[in-house]
């Protein structure tokens, strides 16, 4: 049970909402979007169900935030070393590998949900969602374009290529621990080790 | 709707519980398990609700079955490559990525609910169900090490790598399409060369 107490007056306050948020977030990791229900939120809260109401008109916009957050946490990060052209495209991987991973381990019941519950989406959420990922897509495209353009990355299927690599990134969210051997730092580095003499030419 | 008639006596058939799986599998996938309701798998049947239970006993008796056939096709595989040991680490590592890729993209339902849906299954089933993931995983990681003690393999974090190129193949599940540009076989090509060249010793 939370400490802060209920205003008397029952009127919705912005710390009130952030327990709602926090606490839907970690039940959807927990069990899953469909499988929580406004009560078991309600109750993770100490609140009456009918409260929720004063903070969210239904389940879906406690689930899309997660999806913006995810996402903005991603790509704000790639687009920032995307851009840095002077860097060479094996320092942009590398660095994109890296803010990808550590997305990923420091964040992760914000990923957890963001890479589980997409079917959740509503239709119109859902095709945001995909236009958003296919922007992140592209610009890891780009870099292994720009590899093999300088020379600096062999000749590959650059779109399978990016596809595994995310792939790999993003699948640490059903295995990395908080409390495991490795901090995020380590384990991005073995990975950007095996990535990039994946694809450097030789 | 389906062709084949329902049996004028009411009786299960076997023709029938296959059509019974079939339907929950694809809705399964669709939709998600827990949003998949009785009631839906049995109009994709062209059921009574109430007949489903000729079949089985619950939802979940439709789930568990598909986590034993993608398991069962995972570990198939890899326990006949990790046994032939006149192969070196490199061509056995590389028929199980091999076999992993194809599995999946070949399976896309069934691994797909498997992939998404362990959340779902009940205490005993996942414990099982993590006990396989981890032989599983302990096959591929002693590849690498055999790869490491023959020279093939550079010194690595073995069980980081072994986890990235896991996480890479089933990632497969979230975009590999049936009708896309590449076939299986291409994709495990590009893939497995990522991979190997990430792997060997220079």
């Amino acid at each position: 049970m939370p400490e802060i107490q209920e205003r008397q007056d029952g009127l919705a306050t912005p710390a009130r909402e952030g327990q709602v948020r926090a606490a839907a977030l970690r039940l959807f990791k927990e069990k899953g979007y469909h499988a929580t229900s406004m009560r078991d939120i309600a109750e993770a809260v100490g609140i009456n169900k009918g409260s929720l109401y004063s903070y969210i008109k239904s389940k879906e916009d406690l689930l899309v935030p997660v999806f913006d957050q995810a996402q903005g946490m991603l790509t704000s990060q790639i687009e920032q070393i995307a851009a840095d052209t002077a860097a060479s495209p094996t320092e942009r991987l590398k660095r994109a590998l890296h803010a990808h991973v550590t997305a990923v381990a420091e964040n992760l019941d914000v990923l957890t949900v963001y890479l589980s519950e997409w079917r959740q989406l509503a239709a119109e959420s859902l095709a945001t969602n995909r236009d958003q990922r296919e922007r992140y897509a592209a610009m890891f495209h780009q870099i292994l374009r720009d590899g093999i353009a300088s020379g600096e990355f062999r000749e590959m299927d650059t779109r399978i290529v990016m596809l595994g690599m995310i792939g790999m990134c993003n699948y640490l969210f059903r295995w990395y621990r908080p409390d495991g051997r490795l901090a995020p730092d380590q384990i991005a580095d073995e990975l950007i080790e095996m990535v990039i003499r994946g694809v450097q030419a030789t």
